[in-house]
C-alpha cells in the first residue's frame, strides 16, 4: 500500500479525490488536511464518509508518506510543495503552480512570481494522453486545468498532425459551477446561476488560455492563439467544449485520425459520425468523450468534447497521474467510476 | 379593441402569447383553439388563468376577428392560413411557414411544398428591428425563429455595414428546452437534460440555418454561410448565442456602431465594454441583450446575444409585430414585461 | 398617478416589485434606493430595465410621495419607517417588523426590541383574503411572510369554521432559494443546493412559526401550534406547502367549504377533486392555488398550497395591499401577471 | 467469480446496477438484456461504458449464471422469474413482484394476479437492516421500493420499540424524476418539472403505501396506516422523506435509540442533534442518512431520511442483498461508492 497525504480535502476536488482514493486498491490515506474544518471528522462534513480526523496543514507529516496530493489554491500550493518536497516524494498538484515549465510564463498569467521555480525541472504537465512518458519519470505533476484538459484532448490529434490551417482556434466552453470552487459569492448563488448561462472573461483573458496556448503551440509546432469564451452554466459539474478550426481534411478522415490516435486510451472515447459529445456521458467517470463534425460546404471543422471537471478535469486525472508515477495499472482505482473493465 | 383569435393556445409559445395579450390594452381575445384540450377551459389546463373555453380549430370563426395569431406547427399553419385568409385580416404566424419569401427555399429546408405560396407576396419577415417598414405594410407576418432572432440581431449591424470580412460566421447557441415544444419524448425527459448539455444538428443542418443565411446574405450583400452549433441546455427558456466573425474593426468601434444602430430600439440593449450578455437579463421580457467583445491580439470578434426564446424569440415578438401591423405603440402590452417605461 | 418610493429596490423582492409597479396604471415611481448599488442606474444592474438612478436611503425624499414600499431587512425597516412616517403617508413594509400587533410577541421571535412600537396601532397584517377591512383602514401594512401566506390561506377556511380538531397542525413546506434573499453564502452556492433538498429549523423554531401561530390561533379561536418543516429546494422561486390536520369533515365537504370561502377572491384558486397544487401554476403571478385531499380511511386531511414567494409571497401581495390602501381595483397592475381579466 | 445476468440493463436502475457490478470484485457479468437497444453495444447507449452486446430476453441463458438481477417492470418480472427460476439460482428482483409475502396483498395493490405465487415462500423482503437473516436464507429477494426504503428505515427503530403512539404516521416525501423510470411522457418533460414541485397520489393511494403499511404493521405489532404525500421534485435522483408521528419519548432519547439501533449498520448514518438529513449526502452512495428532531412543546416527532433512490433505493441495495445471498462482505462492491473503508 502506498501511503498518501491529501491537502485541501474538503473542497469540491479534494473531496472527490478522497472518494476515489478510498476505493483505490493500492492506496492508504495517511492524512487529510482542511483549514476550514480542521479538528472535525470528515464524516461531520460529509455524513456518508469515513470518520477520519481533518488536520491543519502544519500538523501534517509529509515525511510519513510516499506521495502527496495538493488540492490547495495556486500560490499556497507552490509554497507548501517548496517546503515539503524531498527526493523520493511524488507530488500531484491540482493547482496551476506546476502547469508551466517556464516560470516567466507562469508569472505572466498568474501575476506573481513563482516561489518554487527550482522545482520546475522536476515537474511534468499531467495530461497522460499527451505526456505519459514525461509524467512517468517526473517527481511533481502539474495536473492540468479543467478547460485545458477538454480542449487539448479535442485539438491534439489535429494539432500534432499539422492539420490546424490557421494559427487561431475558437473555443466555446460551458462549465458547471463546481469549477469555481467551494465558496460564498453572490455570483454563485443558486438564484443567480439557475435558469441562466453566463459568459465571462471572453477572448484571451482567462488564465487557462495561457495553459492551452502553451501546450497547443508546442503540439502544432507554431504559435497558436486560442479565442476562448468560457461560460458558467446551470449544472454542478462537467465541461462541454465546442472547438472550431479550419483544416484541409474532411471530417470523416479527421474522425478516423482521432479514433486511431485515441484507440488505446482507456479514458478517451471518440464517437461515430453524427454523434456529438453529451456532457452526461462523462459525469462521475474519468472519460473524455469527443465528437468530430463537419459543417457541410463550409471550411470549418467542429469538435465537441466533454469531461467531468471534477474527475477527468481534476481528481480522476490526478489519480491517473499518480498511477503512472508509481507504475501501477493506469486505470487502478478508476475502473469502477469509468465503467470500464 | 381589436378582436383576435389564437390558434394553438396551450403550447409553450401559445400560452405565453395568451398571457401577454390578456394584459394588452387594445386587444380582446375572441377565441383560443387547442386540439389537445378542446372542450376544456383554459383554467383547467393552467389553473391561474382565465376560464375561457378552448375550442377545436374547426369551431373557430376567423371572420369575427381582425387578426389571428397562429401558434401551430409548420405545415399545419400554412394550411390553416391558406384557408382562412381574407383581405383585411392580419396574420402573425409563429411557425416557419412564412419566414421565407421564396417558396423553393422554404421547400429546400422544410422538405415539403409550400401550400400557400400565393400568399407569400403578402408576407414579411417579422424581425422589427430590421424590417419594420415591410412589416407595417404586409398582411402576414412570418415571426422569426428563436435562434435567428438572437443571431441576426447579433450580426445585423456588422453585416449591413459591410464589416463581415469572411463569408462564414460561427454561431454557438444554447437553448432552453421549451424551444423544442411541449411534447412527450425521452430526449426531453428531465433526467436526460438535467446536469447535461447536448449539442445537436451541428454544422449547416438545422432548419434555422436556412433562415439565418437567407437574411444575413441579404444584409451583407453577399452569400454568407452560418456554421451553427445548437445546444440543448438545462434551463426552461432562453437562448444565449455566441457569435464569432472576423472584421477589420476593433471591438470598441464596433460596439459604438452597435450602440448607435440600436439606440432607438425599445427592445435591444447593447452592453458596455467587458459586459457579456447573461441569459437571465432577458427572461420574461421582450429584450435582446448584446455584448460586443474583442479577443485581444486575435483576428476574431465575439458577440454575445441573449433573448427569452418564448418572448422575444416567439410570443413577445409576435405582439411587437401585431402592434406594428395595427399602427399601435410598438411596446403596447409589452411595456410591463420589458420593464421599460 | 400616485407617487411612490421604493426602499431596497435591487434585492429579489425589491426588483420584482419595481417590475410590477412599472406596469401599474396608477403608479409613478419617484425614487428607488439601493445601498449596494447607489449611484448606478437600475439598468446597469438589470440591463433590460429602466435607466432610473439608484439613490442611498438618506437621499430619498419621502415627503414627496404618497406611499412607500419598504423592502429592507427587518430592524432596518422599522427604524426607517419610524423616522419617515407622517400622517397621510401609506406604508407597505415587506419585512417582519409590522407583522405582529403585539411588540412583545415580535420581540420574542425576533430577539430585539420593537423600535417603532407606537406605530403598531396604525398597522394591519396584510393578508387581504383574511384582513381586507383592517388593511383598508390602516396606514402601515405588515406584508406577510412567504411561508405564512401559503400556510394561512391553506388553513383559514378550516380554522375559522372551527374544523381543526386538534390544537396542532403539521406543515411541510418547500421554498425556492430566492426566499433567503440576495446574498453571498456558501449555503446558497449553486452546487450546494442543486440536486439537493435541505430541511432546516425543524419544529417550532423558524420565525415564521410565530406569525403563523399568532394568526391561526386568532382564526381558530384557540391556541394553535404549528409543527413546521421548512425545506430549501432546488428552484429559484415559489413555495409549496403541504398541510396536515385532523378534522371531522370529509375532504369533499371541506373542499366545497374552501371553494365557497374563496370563490370571490381574484387571487385564490381551489382545485377540484384529485388535483394537487403544482408550484408551476403560480410562478410569475399573484395567485395562491390550493388542493384539498383526503387520506382514505385515515383521520387526516391533506391540503396542498402553492404560491410564488416573490409575488403572492412578497411583491405582488404588497401591490394588492397598496391597491386596497388607496381604494383602487384590487387587481390593478396585477391583472397581467395573474392572467386574469 | 460469481457469474450474473442482468435483465433490463439500460433503464435508470439497470444501468446504475451495471456500473456498480463492473467494480464488484467477485462478480462477472455474463449477459445484459435490453428490449429497447438489443443488438447494440452498451457503449453505444452509454459511451463511457463497456462494449458488451445487449441481448433480448429470449437470447439470455440463465442456466449459465449463478444469479440474476431483474430490473424489469412489475408483471414482466414475475413472468420471467417464474420461467427461469431453478433451485440454486439466486434472484434479486428490483420490481414490486416479490415485495409481498402474500399474493392477495400484492393483487390488492397492483390489481393483477400474482403469476408466480408458488415462489413467494422462497422469497424475502430485501431491506437488509430489518430482514438480514431472512434474506441470507432465501432464494429470491424482493428488493424494496425506493420510498419504502427511506420511510421504513426512518420508522423502524420507533415502530419495533412500540413507540408509535397512534396507528397513523404521516410521510411527506420528495423524489427525483428518475424514480419514474426512463420514459417519454409529457409529465416528465424537463419544462414541466423544472422550477416546479408536484404532489401526486396523495393519501393512501400510491402503491408503495401497501408495502410500507405491511412492513410497518408487522414491526409495530399493530395495524398501521401511512398517510403519504409523494412529490416529484426537480432533481434527477434521490428521495427525502419527512416523517411525522406522535410518541411519548423525547427526541434526544429517541435519537439515542436510533443511533444504538443502527450503530453497526454500514449503510445507515444517524445524525446528531439539530442536523437534518440533506439529500446530497446520499447521492451516488448506498447510505441512508437519518435525522431525529423534536418540535418543541408539541406532541410530534419529526424524522428526516434521505437516500439515493437509484442506489440505496434500488441498485445499491440490490447488490447489498446479493452480497448477503452469497455470504460475501456486505459492503463488497459498494465500499467505494459509500465512501466507507
Amino acid at each position: 500500500m502506498i501511503r498518501v497525504g491529501i491537502y485541501g480535502a474538503t473542497g469540491y476536488t479534494g473531496y472527490e479525490l478522497v472518494k476515489i482514493l478510498l476505493g483505490h486498491p493500492e492506496v492508504e490515506i495517511s492524512y487529510l488536511t482542511s483549514e476550514t474544518y480542521k479538528g472535525k471528522s470528515l464524516s461531520e462534513v460529509f455524513p456518508c464518509s469515513i470518520e477520519k480526523r481533518l488536520i491543519g496543514m502544519e500538523e501534517a507529516d509529509p515525511e510519513a508518506v510516499e506521495a502527496i496530493f495538493c488540492c490547495l489554491p495556486h500560490t499556497t500550493a507552490m509554497e507548501l510543495i517548496g517546503k515539503v518536497f524531498r527526493p523520493g516524494l511524488k507530488v500531484v498538484d491540482l493547482s496551476a503552480d506546476f502547469r508551466f515549465r517556464d516560470a516567466r510564463e507562469y508569472s505572466r498569467w498568474y501575476e506573481t512570481e513563482h516561489r518554487a521555480a527550482h522545482l520546475l525541472p522536476k515537474s511534468a504537465y499531467g495530461l497522460p494522453e499527451l505526456f505519459r512518458e514525461e509524467i512517468a519519470s517526473c517527481e511533481i505533476v502539474g495536473n492540468p486545468g479543467c478547460y485545458p484538459t477538454a480542449v487539448l484532448l479535442a485539438l491534439a490529434p489535429a494539432a500534432s498532425s499539422g492539420l490546424l490551417a490557421e494559427n487561431e482556434v475558437l473555443v466555446d466552453a460551458k462549465s458547471g459551477v463546481s469549477g469555481a470552487g467551494r465558496k460564498a459569492d453572490l455570483a454563485y448563488n443558486f438564484v443567480e446561476i439557475n435558469e441562466n448561462i453566463i459568459p465571462y472573461q471572453i477572448g484571451r483573458v482567462h488564465r487557462h488560455v495561457g495553459e492551452m496556448e502553451s501546450v497547443l503551440s508546442s503540439l502544432a509546432g507554431k504559435e497558436m492563439k486560442v479565442v476562448f469564451t468560457p461560460q458558467l452554466a446551470p449544472f454542478s459539474r462537467g465541461i462541454l467544449a465546442t472547438v472550431y478550426f479550419r483544416t484541409g481534411m474532411g471530417a470523416g478522415a479527421l474522425r478516423d485520425l482521432y479514433i486511431q490516435r485515441y484507440h488505446q486510451e482507456p479514458f478517451v472515447t471518440v464517437l461515430g459520425e453524427g454523434k456529438p459529445a453529451h456532457l452526461a456521458y462523462t459525469l462521475h467517470n474519468n472519460c473524455c468523450v469527443i465528437g468530430v463534425h463537419e459543417a457541410a460546404s463550409s471550411s470549418f471543422t467542429v469538435v465537441t468534447a466533454a469531461i467531468d471537471n471534477l474527475i477527468k478535469g481534476a481528481a480522476g486525472q490526478a489519480v491517473q497521474n499518480f498511477n503512472i508515477l508509481f507504475g501501477l495499472e493506469e486505470t487502478a482505482g478508476l475502473a469502477t467510476s469509468s465503467g470500464r473493465i
